[in-house]
């Protein structure tokens, strides 16, 4: 069991919406749409997939990390967390 | 047609395979994978866009911009483009 | 001239403050301050900054980039554009 | 005593040699530099802070989150690193 199953029927909702503006975008680079409407788009979506982490992020925080406290064994938990928030902020 | 008809068969690739890896981090969720892998991958595909985003907006500075500020009708042009850059910077 | 003089005094203005707030954090940490307020005021200063650059850049477009382009001499200056945009996106 | 006492010192460096950037680039828009080595500056100020976010949000996360939770009282502890995170990410 993951630390997001309460989240988890949430969180495959918000990526099939993602898919399908993932789609929208590809079909209107392929009719030639105007830039600047298909860089809004991509906004969207990059705040979407933002959106994801944040809730896969807390979820993490409250089950995973928490548990590796109550266990003392957090070293390696707590590196990883900081590694993979760096990649998230770029 | 657009600013970015040479790149648009690279970006209809590049967003192909992002629908390819957002199906990815749904089956992960679903299959309730590990929360860093999938922030990870969630980190990767918001790099991709930030990419597929970058490539238009070079051809739209070089194609709309461009010809906008060669007819003195750049004003509008302008206002928009720093705007989707705000967007973006989020 | 550059291409940020009507913007100026505004944006020294802006940094002189931004200094200020960079010059509270270091006392915060200095009074070893609660880590969530500090982590606010960097986010604080980060904004500022952002909107400086947003400044600076909205000029230099309509500057230097529109007067490369009016010369046709715009391919080194929009390279450069697109480079330091993607430093800003990190 | 705070979570960062540790690296209090090295983050008091960081913050003094970041206010001394903040300065120069006073400096260059008093004496109207070229607006992309200004935008330069300002994104490895921007990257200067982030990483002394990153120190202090590890210390936080290792003291007053990890704390929070072998006393069992990390609720409020972790909304609040959440809130503090989606900012951070803008």
């Amino acid at each position: 069991m993951s630390s997001y199953s309460a989240q988890r029927q949430d969180l495959m909702l918000r990526l099939r919406k993602i898919e399908g503006q993932v789609k929208g975008i590809h079909r209107m680079v392929d009719e030639e749409k105007y830039c600047v409407d298909i860089l809004v788009q991509i906004a969207a979506v990059r705040a979407a997939l933002k959106k994801v982490g944040s809730i896969i992020f807390e979820a993490h925080v409250r089950g995973c990390v928490r548990d590796a406290i109550a266990r003392q064994e957090d070293d390696e938990v707590i590196k990883e967390l900081i590694d993979v928030l760096n990649r998230f902020m770029n």
